[in-house]
């Protein structure tokens, strides 16, 4: 018995050093992508390219070397003989996952497949400025070809595109995706149509004036305040297309994108992404370089920057708080803007190109468009070639509008260009998740209007640091949201809060 | 014959891998270090420290592996013999200069050194703010005691200052810096007493006008055209304290400091740093992941951003190209300036507390005060505790001014916090060097006047790229000056200069 207790002891400590050292490369490999997305010049990509090549192919070697195998071998054998228990037994099984997953791909396809996709995203940022799908799509056909080898690598038994579903959401299958999108149609496209027939839509002039980039950037800051992370703990960048990193306790970021004829896009980009990095520095601090630092899952991401987003931004109480922001700001504009009518133009309801533009009603008609297409490009029914066409054929046929150019239709995400296949399910699931969060916190006896109208979240952040945030990716998503929220996850609350929400708005 | 040449084709081979991974060490190391100066939120230094070092040991760790040292050793024997020639065997002299270095150091000496300069870095960015020296203070005695130890690795025979002046700058020792700075006080002193005396200041009030960041920033970016920096080859950001970086062929860039009540800090800000950039630049693209990509030394360095911001950008002719930029961009202050009042204004000689601020003239003062202090802490005769004191006697000494605190005193730059004791020296150097550029480029025919007046850099730059930049770290900094100049460094030239730059300004 004491022999293997100094087994397990030394082992836990190899583990922890090993975890150290690939938590060194995964933070290196962020921030020189984030220097990439937000700082680096144009020409300085095939360089990184060849860093982060180099950087990820050693990353692999070390997960997946005999040593590393062997270490966490051993230590699931004793995790399973209960010789160790608490965070070291979620670590062990964490990286056993990761490990597994890593094993059946060669690290010289891991290493091509990062100098790939560091090369389509220098060409996606051209091609998109000069809507020039063409340069792109050999890009989409090489990478799609890639997803797929690699999903047979993982799983050749599964419909590749399930097997991507379940990297980004694990349990997720595209027959699960489909039920849900059927459900959520049946309330949502309804509610577009009737809202369309409806005619009218509230007065929002005021949110196009032209607002400089200096005033935006201190409302981007009161905003990050509001949402409660520490300035110290954050810092804010520009980019194309927003989004947010956690680095490690104490260093999660925002990029954003001003527009200034449109204040309103970088106030919900920041709420949005002040919801994901405030989940990175919620994570229980002794997760602290080790595997289970971070978020668990795209969706579940997703359900907390949507949260902060919509349940929260969105909300009649909220436009308290925010509209002081806009009046202390913007008194010329706002002062004259009630926090009714500020409700209504926020809330407005109205078929558009961009996704990360588009209202809650719509926005999951967004992901069905390119949901379907990833389905065909995976099944085999489309290649890259066919995108441009469908892309337009399915915007009408959900939105019922016309699509431009490229750069405003399948040029507009940066998720292809960067691999991400099976990615932007989760985003429809996290704005679903986020909507059953609402009614545990309310059994908890937490008044969410009387938080957002105050302007004072704590109550809030202390639910979803407990219920969520914490626990790092020590628990998958179905069980946090079961734990969480009492129940396991049901699209019935967000369709019952969409039809209840848009309804009362546009008194259909 | 056949066998060897074999032989040493493949040893070339395996050189170029190892050089190439020793860049992407190098490059990740540049990019986490230039993200913590310029984005990185305060709370992330720890997370930041702990990355870097351990890179920095893998780093020198591959450098000075077993299989390392054999490679250089039997590439040396086989260039000794003539069997590699021209831009390996170029490869070869740097490398294993790079690695006799690194070899004296033990890894974990070199990691926990790393570690040290991290945390003190962000020790120091908050004693500044706070004008607190007490808490930065034990970083510096620290400092100082890991430099000495590791000169006295690199050379026990000689002063350790004088061995890491040769780190900076190859061949430059303390005897020879007194020397130049003999020269230049009996110059620089008897000047700057004149022009107090003559007691009259041109008219300066303009430049105190306000300047938004955002009209500071297309200004910013006009500069860095005039310079001639491609766009896509830089990108500016903002930071404490001004600097440059070069990461790859195609990516060098700027971190400067906007102060919207003095629009020409900036101004000079980017011109100097453009220069650096610029250099970093024109190193000859075949030296791209190879040892000898990079500028040769931070003196050369400093000639070149010091080139640009004085003899180019403070002469009389460049205020044609720069006032026009002033004009388009803040045409209510600029359109009433004349070239010789701008002329007048940015040539101002004064005494003045922050060493980044200073004119050409009392520039070479600031750098004595803190090399003799410099060489003090390394003598043994003073420790971190009288900093602040020697500090504020030696202002007074060359300066005749007091010092109101230590945030514009001895906290006012971030080299020692970095480690860098023995690099000031090489500022004034820098200086010197580039007044032995401009007589070089007459004899060669180039009109430099001329081309500050019409604002095409285009002759200058050529000069520069032919005999200083392509160069790369290729040639140490004597060998390349006298190639370059004809004629070994000779301060005279910068003496002369600025007698007779300063005595028609001032008419004494």
């Amino acid at each position: 018995m004491g022999k293997a207790k100094i087994n397990t002891h030394k082992l836990g400590k190899k583990l922890r050093k090993l975890e150290r050292k690939l938590w060194t490369y995964e933070y290196l490999l962020k921030i020189s992508e984030f220097d990439g997305a937000t700082v680096a010049p144009e020409n300085g990509a095939a360089a990184r390219g060849e860093a982060l090549g180099t950087l990820a192919a050693a990353h692999h070697k070390l997960l997946t070397s005999d040593k590393a195998v062997e270490l966490v071998r051993a230590l699931e054998k004793a995790a399973a003989k209960d010789k160790i228990t608490g965070q070291l037994a979620d670590e062990v099984r964490v990286l056993a996952r990761d490990q597994r997953e890593a094993l059946v791909i060669p690290t010289e396809e891991e290493e091509a497949w990062t100098r790939l996709i560091c090369e389509a995203d220098a060409v996606w940022h051209k091609a998109k400025a000069a809507n020039d799908w063409a340069s792109f799509e050999p890009y989409v056909d090489r990478i799609v070809k890639t997803c797929k080898r690699h999903a047979g690598y993982l799983d050749p038994t599964r419909d590749p595109y399930d097997v991507l579903l379940d990297q980004y959401e694990r349990g997720l299958t595209s027959q699960a995706f489909d039920a849900f999108c059927d459900q959520v149609r049946a309330t949502v496209v309804p509610l577009v149509h009737a809202i369309v027939e409806h005619g009218v839509q509230p007065n929002a002039s005021f949110l196009q004036a032209r607002i400089p980039e200096s005033i935006q950037k201190a409302i981007s800051f009161d905003l990050i305040d509001l949402v409660g992370i520490d300035r110290a703990d954050t810092a804010l960048a520009f980019t194309e297309h927003p989004f947010s990193e956690g680095f490690a306790v104490g260093d999660a970021r925002i990029a954003t994108h001003i527009y200034e004829d449109n204040v309103i896009s970088n106030v919900y980009s920041i709420i949005h992404e002040a919801g994901h990095a405030i989940y990175e520095l919620g994570v229980d601090e002794a997760y602290a370089y080790t595997c289970l630092a971070g978020g668990t899952s795209m969706g579940i991401h997703e359900s907390q920057s949507r949260f902060f987003e919509n349940t929260v931004g969105r909300s009649r109480a909220f436009m308290g708080p925010l509209l002081q922001i806009l009046r202390r700001r913007i008194p010329a504009i706002y002062d004259s803007v009630s926090e009714e009518e500020l409700y209504r133009a926020v809330n407005i309801a109205k078929p558009s190109l961009i996704r990360t533009e588009a209202d809650e009603l719509t926005y999951p008609l967004h992901i069905m468009i390119r949901y379907e297409i990833e389905r065909k490009l995976f099944s085999g029914e489309a290649t890259a070639r066919d995108i441009p066409g469908l892309w337009d054929e399915l915007t009408m046929k959900y939105l019922g509008i016309e699509v431009p150019d490229d750069t405003h239709g399948c040029l507009q995400d940066t998720h292809w260009s960067g691999g991400s296949f099976g990615y932007f399910p989760t985003y429809a699931l996290g704005s679903a998740y986020d909507a059953q969060y609402a009614p545990a916190m309310a059994s908890a006896g937490i008044d969410l209007e009387a938080a957002c109208a105050s302007g004072d979240l704590a109550p809030v952040r202390a639910w979803l640091e407990q219920n969520i945030w914490r626990w790092g990716r020590g628990k998958d998503a179905p069980e946090l949201i079961e734990n969480a929220c009492g129940a396991p996850f049901d699209a019935t609350y967000y369709c019952d809060y969409l039809a209840k929400k848009l309804g009362a708005l546009y008194a259909l």
